[in-house]
């Protein structure tokens, strides 16, 4: 009898996995240079294909399928691929089946309207245009709290949908830490008497260029171009539509090279988890990396422990000089190191250094909690963003569009997002830590452009297992820890001491 | 009663409109550089879509909202753009219901993956890799004409698939005039004494260049950038997603301009088309060219009529001069107007030129009716296609890839689409007929750079319509004839002629 259930269960969640990818396909298209005039109708592609996923996603089919394989006859003998994918497909279940349909449909075309009001009213620096959007979308995320359920903490239902397994007691702990240590920390390099020269990373340095050195660096971490491909947008992002599809988006900025060089490097991460997931686990819900915070942690790994290196530079650094226009050319090695490594308060989040990105994530964190607890209200949010930017950064923006009209996320209703960014930090960081254990020779693989054992490694610990385990199970298995921001620290202090010679 | 039919009717033809837009946007996507590792399971999504495309085309509610909405006391209440799109559908419909679905899921999946072994094949120039791949092909378009049925030839069915209307008694008696005509013609070309100068076609022209300068021809013919978009491919298409987005692809060949620069106006001529449709159709199976013989007869317009006229380059040739690297400067026009126009027997067909194209089209069409007629096998392909080009051009292939192996159509079942080819010239040769009553001055506008009234004459007459008239009712409407072949036969004579000094 199972048998057969199962693989009705199988062939349905199959057909939901492969409208995502065409959704993920047409995601990317639309992001990469299609035609304006057919946006409008694309977006109609989009809400049907969506409402198809959302239709089968709650169908009967579904619920009588997982019913019957969760009885206690059926369950033990199922495979731990079926196993994950039923559980994964009930989670959805139990919160899709609790929304009110009406509502939810309101709030898709609220959110889809919500951008462009968004991207109109930053570029008018204004955010009372955005203001009555935010309301809503602030009130149906609320809504959706109460809908759901929660406990201890409104926010920890939101947070389960990004990064499950974590709560705002643990996030609470691990950003008081960071905080505590990174506010001083910014001061003391800030008022250093050493500050590294940073001239030669804003000279002309050609596109074409930058895209070989791009590619290059690409092949050297072991991204497949045969599973991937690398294209230009506006805001480079990666995608797996499936394992042997997973694309890489990068921008070339001419007067400054960092952009191209350490986003493909940060994307690539992101995309070398998507290529390397288990095949088995295609066509299954498990076929992604398990949440946002272990998919930055790769990004992170990648771009900082790798690619802010210095002895990744010791193999990389004649090759950079001889695609530039010889900016480097009476630039040592050091100098180079501490220019691409030089960190300060600044305004941006997506510009921001290793040391304060953090500080702009726990900003935001604290505001969201606050808003989805109904302790901070919309119309109040550009002051309380600028005088929290004030505390942790020390600088106050001059208008919304370099505060709180900086990004997208809020306008896509995405909240409980925002604090993967600065785990993906802490994460990547205990990794390393136990990475050191297995590969101690790191710096010395990373001068000979040997990435390799760093790549198995990742997979082996990380990327194989796709969704299939969740956040804290992979800290446990790889590093015997729950989250534990003394990594970061340490690494932070380390780098940033050695950097700015204190 | 019917207008609520009638709504519902129209939501689920917008429903299967949305599918094939994004079969549309992923076909795009494994032509322009998907990944290889990919394309297995994206032959799988376009499986899913499809499948989900014939089962709502076949389902229960279409059967009743077709029987309801052709009720006589319903019919003549419905706008226009509804009864065409419930005659498209009802068409479809009762062949799609012969069709098992089983086989035809199988199919989708057979012909997805058999385009990859083809350009395997291709490669090695080895037809028995591909053979088993074809056969199986083959065996199922024999099937599908047994299952939905034909009318005095077997192959009729397949030819109603691209060419609605037309039948082997229309084509055998027109492309039987085309032989005999061209087939001396060609005889008296390759035997003349003047014979043009080529060299300069093949010297280096850059393809940066010669991207810039299919830009300027696509905007000079009012292809429209903001709802489309070029790209490069091995094999270039045109593809229309939705009027909005209607892309083209071409290839740069720095040894002959030619394949870039008349590849382009080629494919720019289907986009236009598509482009131009009437926006009421959008959403319905209306809103695409009526036929694949039409929508080659905007092609060839452009690129013949048009791109090949000396007039054409009486206004570009500066230009092209000024995109090249100096190959043209001791060239006259009239030694540049003879050079592109250089006819004679070749293996290629998409490098054949206007004279030999419809000789190359013949060759296949023969072959394709004896495949499907059961008189001639699989196997038998390679010698069978040799014998043919030899007798209608006078070589024979050294190898399957320049004979056999040369085009991509069968590996996606494609047959009963060939004849469109040069029943696009046909047409073509009908049109321009129709046009010179309209715009005398013609030419005139081509030596002016003024492409507007001619691009306009073709939406009036051809392209706002999409598929709602079919093509014969477009030749009897522009032309008041039939398919007539003389109109291409003389223009072929006279251009000749003077091209050769005959």
């Amino acid at each position: 009898m199972s048998k057969d259930v199962e693989q009705q269960f199988r062939e349905l969640i199959k057909k939901i996995s492969n409208y995502n990818e065409a959704i993920g396909v047409l995601a990317w298209d639309l992001r990469t240079g299609a035609p304006k005039k057919g946006v409008d109708q694309r977006s109609e592609v989009l809400g049907t294909l969506s409402s198809e996923v959302f239709r089968l996603s709650t169908s009967q089919e579904m619920k009588q399928y997982i019913k019957e394989l969760r009885a206690e006859t059926v369950w033990g003998s199922l495979d731990d691929v079926t196993q994950g994918a039923v559980l994964e497909c009930e989670k959805d279940l139990l919160k899709l089946e609790k929304i009110p349909e009406k509502e939810y449909s309101e709030y898709v075309i609220l959110t889809a309207k919500a951008e462009s009001i968004w991207a109109e009213a930053k570029d008018a620096a204004d955010f009372t245009l955005f203001q009555p959007y935010l309301e809503k979308i602030v009130e149906f995320n609320r809504k959706y709290v109460e809908w759901v359920g929660y406990e201890t903490n409104k926010y920890n239902t939101l947070l389960d949908d990004y990064e499950p397994g974590l709560t705002v007691d643990i996030i609470d702990d691990v950003f008081g830490q960071l905080k505590d240590e990174i506010v001083p920390l910014l001061k003391e390099v800030t008022s250093s008497s050493y500050q590294p020269k940073t001239d030669f990373l804003f000279e002309h340095f050609p596109k074409e260029n930058q895209e070989k050195l791009s590619i290059d660096i690409l092949k050297s971490m072991q991204y497949d171009f045969e599973a991937g491909r690398l294209d230009t947008t506006v805001h480079p992002f990666a995608i797996g539509l499936n394992p042997g599809d997973v694309r890489v988006t990068t921008k070339y900025d001419e007067k400054d090279f960092r952009t191209a060089v350490f986003g493909t490097i940060h994307e690539g991460g992101h995309a070398l988890y998507e290529q390397n997931i288990d095949k088995k686990y295609v066509g299954t819900p498990l076929c992604t990396g398990t949440s946002m915070g272990i998919h930055e942690s790769q990004s992170l790994f990648w771009e900082n422990f790798v690619g802010r290196n210095k002895a990744f530079w010791e193999k990389h650094y004649d090759k950079l000089k001889s695609f530039s226009s010889g900016q480097f050319d009476r630039v040592t090695l050091e100098e180079f190191y501490d220019g691409i490594n030089v960190a300060g308060p600044s305004f941006i989040r997506i510009e921001a250094d290793e040391m304060t990105y953090s500080l702009h994530i726990i900003l935001r964190y604290e505001l969201e909690k606050a808003l989805i607890n109904g302790e901070l209200e919309v119309k109040d949010l550009p002051k309380a963003w600028n005088d929290k930017m004030e505390e942790l950064l020390g600088i106050r923006p001059s208008n919304d569009a370099e505060g709180v009209l900086q990004d997208v996320h809020w306008s896509g209703g995405s909240f409980g997002y925002f604090p993967s960014y600065a785990l993906g930090y802490v994460y990547a960081a205990q990794l390393k830590s136990a990475m050191d254990k297995d590969i101690p020779h790191f710096e010395q693989l990373l001068s000979e452009g040997n990435l390799t054992p760093i790549k198995e490694w990742l997979t082996e610990k990380v990327h194989k297992h796709g969704k299939s385990k969740k956040p804290l199970q992979i800290l446990k298995d790889v590093t015997s820890e729950g989250v534990n921001a003394k990594h970061l620290i340490q690494y932070l202090k380390t780098k940033y001491h050695s950097v700015y010679k204190l």
